[in-house]
């Protein structure tokens, strides 16, 4: 078998499946702190030499130069310029569409409330390096700052091996806005981010992937007072399939997310277990033509499915598991959807695979793992922005509210707060002020 | 003087003024680190016995029980719970002004893209103890968890010496339709919330203020997956007054959040010099009648004014302060929200104290602290829920999507996820579907 089974778990089981590996930030903390020292007294040329220690590449400038900007669209392959066009143009429409019209409440006659959206002024965004340039991380996170109108946008990527930064990775920051692009990864481009240094701008939030070097630092980064989007963890699928699932579409869903990584979690839930053995022989016909096979074969090893009776207590376990990424695959998907209490994003029937959700439909691929679904929702403009409550209290309004807020203070023994209210209804009563005005 | 003074600072002073004391939280992290272990391997009994040791009080349950919550009615102070009642209407109605409405966006022809928010299923609540019941935090963080609809709300409070919870508490709790109230606090009630025990039900994120044992704890529940509210420090209020504002007004203000604690953070911002000393004046007049005097002496020691040229070198200063309450104390207050850029909750106008805010406007109390306002949104409605992402494509919108998903997934080397999207299109090929359908 492919993929491990379980027939009808019993709670103890149910509770092992929905485990995740545990992050071990933890004992990377000395690493993490010296790096942040250095970074923090030594600036641009700490973070050269830790680029040339860690990725072996010697960079002369930090910052990515107008000129490598103008010559990445020159170098960049058509069709794909074409696609990231077609990406950017829905996850700006669908990112729009979260802007949010606030709404003033009089709450008693005379005491408006409200929020009002700001954008977060200075953020930066970690893109990791690789085997492939991660341009799609950049419109994800690009695009929504564009739409909070962030007023100071950093990028910061691992160079390649020859010194420059991808083009597709230029392109689409070009795209989205973003003029300064830094040429570093790992702890030290999060800690030029943290405290600037003569190229790298200081931010107040970072966000983006990273391996567990880039999350240990952005931890870190908290204790300097910077934000950070997300807990991450290795990405995951849960696939629910039932009778009327295609099994070919079922095995490439559960590969497109192996050949992420060995640690990538591959989960089957189904409340129907005849469809099973077609699942396993496409995966195992898929495998063989998959380039990042090996890989994906990892992934498969810990990966599972898990057979429960009926509709119901399979979406208990959904829930109870909080999956990144959650595809309905059968013909009663948007029958089940009110069922779906803790995801990161969903894809619903079965022409909607996750690469769409990874790429292009419009939707954010930074998504919360290792079951912070339940807590967290995914990145989104409200990501890039703060909402900020305001409320303007008229003459009419301090004294049809003054009894009860001096009331409350006087039992939270706060008379200083009372105090407040009452020199402001004194005053009016000064001023003949009455309680029509 | 009561406040020193400084007119127009340079840049370096700036960067000074606008610093916070910094958390210690590492500091606590053994000690915190064995409460852990104890109250997960001791459950209700670790609890009980780290309440006898750090609060003096033996407790039998540590749950209320409804004949305790029947009497808290009865004990209850009438003026107060018709204050709370009018607090409790205000806050439900912003809170429920929150709510958003789904928007569907057809992205390309055929990709449908929405959120929808779901509760947080599992949420605890921790309200501090101290010299007096804080009554209206339970309102701030009960209404909105009622608003979001969380399944489980547990509130968790030191018990008074007495072994009792204050019955202003437990109504205030009963309004918001919380039924499991727990007499405990400190760093062992953020375990029992974390690891859940006989008594406590685990939750998945929890609110609410603290001193330095239980902010220390809410960041060590986070290696455990359980989320929290905000990082919080000490409170604090920012007010900008110019010459039409009222000293009795400004000198009110600064002392009610002076009052909070030794460590309360109180500035004063004015583009006009005279205003200074009608508020030195009134600073030492209401001093003299206020019961909490000793405490905001010893914030005031270490508050300030700032004297800028112009109104909008003194917003440039208040945004970079990022305060947590900021009072605009102007006739022209309203022309000025468009600068506020940074802050927690902006107080509009002569007659709209920091204590409406407090208390009953509506708004909630539980702020950005320590500059996080640059980068974080008080406690709001959003606070309670996730918003998940969903996308359903159709056979016309796979085929007009697909190649854009597939040559994305190739550029990045993830020819799985291709495959993902080819799988479909050949199988609509099999079935004739055309561009149209």
């Amino acid at each position: 078998m492919m993929l491990k089974q379980y027939v009808n778990p019993g709670e103890q089981r149910k509770a092992q499946l929905v485990q995740r590996p545990r992050m071990e930030a933890a004992e990377l903390a000395d690493l993490i702190t010296t790096i942040f020292h250095r970074v923090q007294s030594g600036g641009d040329e700490a973070i050269k030499e830790y680029t040339t220690q860690f990725d072996g590449v010697d960079i002369a400038e930090l910052q990515v130069t107008s000129e490598e900007i103008e010559q990445a669209a020159l170098h960049l392959d058509d069709e794909l310029r074409r696609a990231i066009d077609v990406a950017y143009a829905n996850i700006m429409a669908f990112h729009q569409s979260q802007i949010n019209i606030p709404r003033k409440v009089e709450t008693t006659e005379g005491v408006e409330c409200w929020q009002e959206s700001r954008p977060i002024e200075r953020v930066g965004l970690y893109i990791p390096g690789g085997s492939a340039p991660l341009f799609s991380t950049v419109l994800m996170l690009g695009v929504p700052a564009r739409v909070a109108g962030c007023d100071q946008v950093v990028l910061t990527t691992p160079p390649q091996q020859d010194g420059s930064v991808h083009p597709a990775i230029i392109y689409a920051a070009q795209r989205c806005g973003i003029d300064v692009i830094i040429k570093a990864g790992g702890a030290q481009a999060i800690a030029g981010l943290v405290f600037g240094t003569t190229s790298i701008p200081p931010v107040y939030k970072i966000y983006g992937p990273g391996n567990q070097y880039v999350m240990a630092a952005k931890l870190k980064a908290m204790d300097y007072g910077v934000a950070m989007d997300l807990p991450a963890g290795p990405s995951e699928v849960l696939v629910y399939a039932d009778a009327s699932s295609h099994p070919e579409f079922v095995a490439a869903d559960l590969l497109s997310q192996a050949e992420h990584g060995p640690d990538s979690q591959v989960v089957l839930v189904t409340p129907d277990h005849h469809i099973l053995e077609g699942v396993e022989n496409q995966l195992r016909l898929q495998l063989t033509e998959l380039p990042r096979r090996d890989i994906a074969e990892r992934a498969l090893a810990h990966g599972y499915a898990v057979v429960f009776e009926d509709v119901e207590r399979s979406f208990d376990f959904i829930n109870e598991y909080a999956p990144e990424h959650f595809i309905i695959l059968s013909d009663n998907a948007e029958d089940y959807l009110p069922l779906v209490r803790n995801a990161g994003s969903v894809f619903v029937g079965h022409l909607t695979p996750e690469s769409a959700g990874d790429y292009a439909s419009g939707t954010n691929h930074t998504l919360p793992t290792a079951a912070y679904a339940r807590s967290y929702s995914g990145v989104s403009l409200d990501s890039f922005i703060k909402k900020i409550t305001f409320q303007k209290i008229s003459t009419a309004g301090i004294q049809k509210l003054g009894d009860t807020i001096m009331t409350m203070a006087r039992h939270e023994q706060l008379q200083g707060h009372a105090q407040a209210v009452k020199v402001r209804i004194d005053y009016l009563k000064t001023q003949g002020a009455n309680e029509d005005a």
